[in-house]
């Protein structure tokens, strides 16, 4: 159901030519009110596409008629041209649409480094808004993806009122955010600035939290469109939780999809002395090569993961940390602890807990592990 | 001629059975004087082996009458008794050797989290104790290997005195220090003071700058033994410039046998506003694995340098940053620059440059690219 789930949101997904394989590769999301508002987040990389720079800049007004996406070219460090291409993208579909430019965003994904073929993209806008529908959420999910090997859509449907939406990323995947593009709908009836302040609450959880190869993206890019359709307007609280489901929805999909990965790591931090503290651990756990090439084996290395805490300026005492793999604490007081043979990793997800034993804060991070089929992938195409 | 290179010291290297094997792993380096000045430097992590423990107690006098090292086992995260077990091994040397145990410096390095066999390693101990030769450096370089193909040896002689020194290391390299031990000797008559300033200039500029995977071990350890044997007291600068180049010599010897590397990648950052912003940059590409990957399939992808730089705080503009690979300036102006067709990546050394335009300050970071071989010797083997 995707990003048409929520009433008031038309889409559709088409093949433009844009990549060579003649994959679908051009989408278009249509907000069609009563409400157009809308939020935003985007990558923390300061080199950013032209689509960013330009989303960026349209989202300021808190209001979006509709979204415009493409695989097969990420337009990024493609210059003063670049920022054209994707001005004259928007202003294409604000024709069709009737509406301003201002009110389309734009969002590319793909190689980094070469100009789009326009000749190819802007008739397929055209084509995209004539297929415009209610059912259309699933092939402009399918259209976004890039090496991902299936499309992802979530969608939480609450009493009179929904939130939908889509993802696609599976490499270049790390924080701030994971990199990836997510367009989420609602028909619930609320303003920009409450979207705004749902939309950070959930991905600063969610999405942020997602790290599956430290590597951060140029075209990182979180959007959430309500229509107010339902004309119900939700408590915060409940609208807030919902958002947040779809994106921990989503944000499992990526982990599960990502490049090569033969196994999901949940990286969990307790008993840290503070929630920064608990991210910086995690992520740090979860950015290790070395640990991941020994999940990838199924060696429950935990040394791993304390040389990994130890580069870290968390509070902490080096005799204090535990370490649990898959249930077993195999670390205890920052020595040996249970027999690692109990550790079972024959299974796709594995937990690990680190324990710093220095307060109660807690944070997860998701990863997933290193792989030959990571390296394969990543050698062969340039993405 | 390794460590033995130097007039005043003998060395010996054995197997102790600590390796099951049967490989040598056990060296031990002896100062006979007249003096017995020393210096270290040691990992940043701050979960430290016990053998870096008690080293970095026993530096602090200043003074070093031998060092014993093992392979086969880090003695990292083994708690108390992990520490008495190195207490035991140089209060066993000083024994031999007729000298205080607090003259003795201890080295490991293998697998975290596991106690040393001491039944092995004392009686290697002794063993090596009576084969101390003026030709043992090579024997005892050869002795501390782990996963490292060769062992790595490096001489320098000026007018009268020498630096020389071994060094082992393959995987967990990264910064501060790279993941090694290294042992230097010289024959020149310094104090303690002028080695710990040549030592510490030195390996800042050298193995803290070489970064194989990330990964920063438990155990690093680089020391620096005078025993002022030729008589002569060179000037700071050349004695600081001959330790300089062994460092650097060791340093490239270590990234040429990374784990499962097929390419040497110097990434050299210049014009950056200061050389922290530089070693910052550098270091950051040197870690894009997404980055590394390319490189192994020979596949000149600067924009994944430019979504590295992105991440950084140094100074740069975006629309500024030019990058040259092997000698082309693929991109230029945060944008496309010559063809990337003309870039050869056929050599085992690629060359990455990266100009920030933002300053004159420059700085090189070593590193490898990630293989699909890498993955496999770090998910098979515990270490």
């Amino acid at each position: 159901m995707s990003v048409t789930a929520a009433k008031g949101f038309t889409a559709a997904g088409i093949a433009a030519g844009i990549k060579e394989n003649g994959n679908p590769d051009l989408a278009l999301v249509v907000n069609n009110g009563p409400r157009r508002a809308a939020a935003g987040v985007f990558t923390s990389n300061r080199v950013k596409a032209a689509p960013v720079l330009w989303s960026e800049q349209v989202l300021k007004s808190g209001q979006l008629a509709a979204v415009v996406l493409n695989s097969g070219g990420a337009n990024a460090c493609t210059g003063p041209k670049g920022f054209q291409d994707t001005h004259a993208t928007a202003e294409k579909a604000a024709e069709l649409l009737g509406v301003g430019a201002g009110e389309v965003a734009v969002c590319s994904t793909g190689l980094i480094g070469v100009l789009l073929p326009m000749d190819k993209l802007l008739p397929g806008v055209e084509t995209a808004a004539g297929l415009l529908s209610e059912h259309g959420g699933e092939k402009a999910a399918i259209a976004i993806k890039t090496t991902d090997t299936v499309h992802k859509t979530s969608v939480v449907t609450k009493d009179g009122w929904t939130v939908g939406g889509m993802a696609k990323g599976a490499g270049m995947l790390a924080p701030g955010l994971a990199t990836m593009l997510v367009v989420l709908t609602t028909d619930a009836d609320l303003d920009a600035g409450t979207l705004d302040k749902a939309l950070r609450a959930a991905t600063r959880v969610t999405f942020d939290r997602v790290d599956s190869d430290g590597c951060m993206s140029t075209n990182d890019t979180v959007l959430l469109l309500a229509s107010g359709a339902s004309g119900i307007a939700p408590e915060y609280a409940e609208f807030a939780e919902a958002v947040r489901t779809v994106c921990d929805d989503l944000g499992q999909q990526l982990i599960r999809d990502a490049e090569g990965a033969s196994k999901d790591i949940k990286v969990e931090v307790v008993n840290a002395a503070t929630e920064q503290d608990a991210v910086q651990v995690g992520r740090t756990i979860a950015r290790n090569n070395l640990l991941k090439c020994a999940i990838h084996g199924e060696d429950p290395n935990w040394g791993r993961v304390l040389s990994a805490i130890g580069t870290t300026d968390a509070a902490f005492e080096p005799d204090r940390l535990n370490v649990a793999i898959n249930g077993v604490w195999v670390c205890k007081n920052g020595g040996v602890g249970e027999d690692r043979e109990l550790v079972d990793m024959r299974y796709r997800e594995v937990h690990i807990v680190a324990d710093l034993a220095a307060g109660s804060e807690t944070a997860t991070i998701w990863t997933n592990d290193l792989t030959a089929d990571y390296v394969h992938e990543n050698s062969a195409y340039s993405s």
